[in-house]
């Protein structure tokens, strides 16, 4: 979706951004943060290819030499300087020429463990941090071509929900409900279903439930928790549907969980910090006495990845600017009986908060 | 394919192994290592999951509070102890409970940088550093029930080199190839296609090319380099065909890069070192002058990874024990004419080895 011209500017932001945060150099693996920055999308390996950003410097990419034809062939190679180590030689020394001798060096969250002890042998006197504070903000604030792609995964995301009421559930296993789930969001213009969580009955219970063999039953409550990737952005929804009558004590927490995630969304205006998003809901579920049971925070932002900076939980005071995007999910997860999550992508704009999903939220009882 | 007693044994031998190579811990996060271990394979993700083991201690789990009942549930369930930390807390202090306050800590390689950063603050007297030389010598030895799962992921990327065979190369795209590669892989029993090398005339001096819309003509040499995941383990093959009457030069190269993948499955004995495979495919390849143009290792280790330990590389003095496997894979890659590479996955036996890959080495002509 970005250009060279964008990606250009993206990079001169994450050298900008490297300094402001007190960095004297910035090390990007494979992953949505060398995506972002370059377009170039390898497979992280054993092999590192690492992306070396310094204020006031121009930025060089590291990679295997057997790579060097590709890199040199994608987006990356008319953007950065190509730098190629071969197999037998060290490429934690090939990487510690790029580095300062000294200094602070912010790496991404991403690189593996194998990657960064190499890194850390090699520049001996270098302190090595977590690149969050620089590539979390710069990600976090999409732009308009972002929004929309974010959008447009969102409704996709709420056609595939439309579609699953529709089926049968009744007599039905969760991990067809699942495979019916991938098939819709593939179906509504996903170019993959990455997660289709489906927990019926007291299976609901678990969060991040597995779909399971259990038979879905009449009465049950059954908790959907989906998205894909859709021109390389995420959708995540989650509803919780009934299979006919509701089971007992279902509608006050399902009418809780609502009001908690309407009153978290109305919360969100420009500057607000993250952790008083996560307040504003569970003040309601606190009061109502089921404060426990809510076993989570209530969001993450969301783009490239389905996970990202911000994290919307207690302690985190990150102001949400205009542009930022993330997902409100309160919960209420009862041991044995049933659990319900309603979910909604929503974006930060000049004064408020845009819902990216469109999908009802009022209860939906399926067959 | 591994059930609990298998699990708990290998649990056993990563504590063992831990204390033999020094370490006084092991943390494995989600991972193949992890899924070797105890069977659970969550995403690795922004929350933290670790697995630590300790010489002559119990296993402990450490896991997000709200997959505890996910984990509980899972395979890991019955092997270890599970301790959760909650949203909003620090899971490095967490993880600190379960780690000596200094001493030794091997990490697994695949671990996030944010995390080991993280045990790095919470545990400062601690010496991280990689887990391979206790997981690698462990995974790389395969027992019965694997050998077998790797030769059927094999035989079955035998089967999609046949059927390409006999698909029309001339007048189509590399993408399209491609595409029918997956498709076969998936016919022939594969879960999943992982990667499908379709690189055609000059692409092929690529060694890691990723299919473009390039249109195959004929007297293109045409690599591919296939493989994916069948019953938990992988399949990897590489072979190289010509359209018609093969590229000037093509033919003598061919049989060199074939001469030099059996002189290096010829050197594969119980104790050969892993460097000796390598020169023993290197040593034709440079007689005939083409040294520079073989522009990687000769091989990697495979199983629950495409690319794991060992790495057939100059400097691995690794011994090959029975039961080892991995690639042998030499290349010759002619810059602006074309790229021969041809790849068997191969097993050491008690006293040789075995081929997993049955498909023919001779050169096959397509249309």
């Amino acid at each position: 979706m970005a250009d060279t011209t964008a990606r250009a500017a993206r990079l001169e932001r994450a050298a900008a951004a490297t300094g402001s945060a007190g960095f004297d150099a910035l090390v990007v693996p494979p992953s949505p943060d060398l995506a972002y920055l370059t377009g170039y999308a390898p497979m992280p390996l054993e092999r590192p290819t690492l992306l070396v950003v310094r204020p006031g410097r121009s930025p060089v990419l590291l990679v295997p030499a057997l790579e060097h034809p590709l890199a040199a062939g994608s987006s990356a190679g008319t953007l950065v300087e190509l730098v190629s180590w071969s197999d037998g030689a060290d490429p934690y020394d090939a990487a510690a020429v790029l580095l300062p001798r000294s200094g602070r060096i912010a790496v991404g969250d991403e690189l593996w463990a194998s990657h960064l002890l190499g890194l850390q042998a090699a520049v001996a006197e270098g302190v090595f941090a977590s690149a969050s504070p620089v590539m979390g903000p710069l990600r976090a604030v999409k732009d308009t071509a972002e929004l929309e792609a974010l959008r447009r995964a969102a409704r996709a995301a709420d056609e595939a929900f439309r579609e699953i009421c529709r089926t049968t559930f009744i007599g039905r296993r969760e991990d067809q409900v699942a495979a019916d789930l991938a098939s819709f969001l593939v179906g509504a213009g996903h170019a993959t279903a990455d997660f289709t969580i489906v927990a019926s009955g007291p299976n609901a219970a678990s969060p991040h439930h597995e779909p399971t063999g259990r038979t879905i039953l009449p009465r049950d409550a059954v908790l959907l928790d989906f998205g894909g990737e859709l021109g390389g952005y995420f959708s995540d929804i989650s509803r919780t549907v009934v299979v006919g009558e509701p089971p007992d004590g279902f509608e006050a927490v399902y009418e809780l969980v609502r009001d908690a995630q309407d009153a978290a969304f109305r919360s969100v205006i420009p500057g607000v910090a993250a952790q008083e998003v996560d307040r504003a809901g569970r003040a309601l579920i606190e009061e109502a006495g089921y404060g426990a049971r809510f076993l989570h925070r209530i969001g993450h932002g969301i783009g490239m990845e389905v996970h990202e900076p911000p994290y919307l939980v207690e302690g985190n005071a990150w102001a949400l600017a205009p542009g930022t995007t993330f997902s409100i999910e309160p919960g209420i997860y009862l041991e044995g009986a049933f659990g319900v999550r309603i979910e909604d992508i929503v974006a930060v704009t000049p004064d408020g908060a845009e819902r990216l999903n469109r999908a009802t939220r009022d209860l939906q009882v399926v067959s």
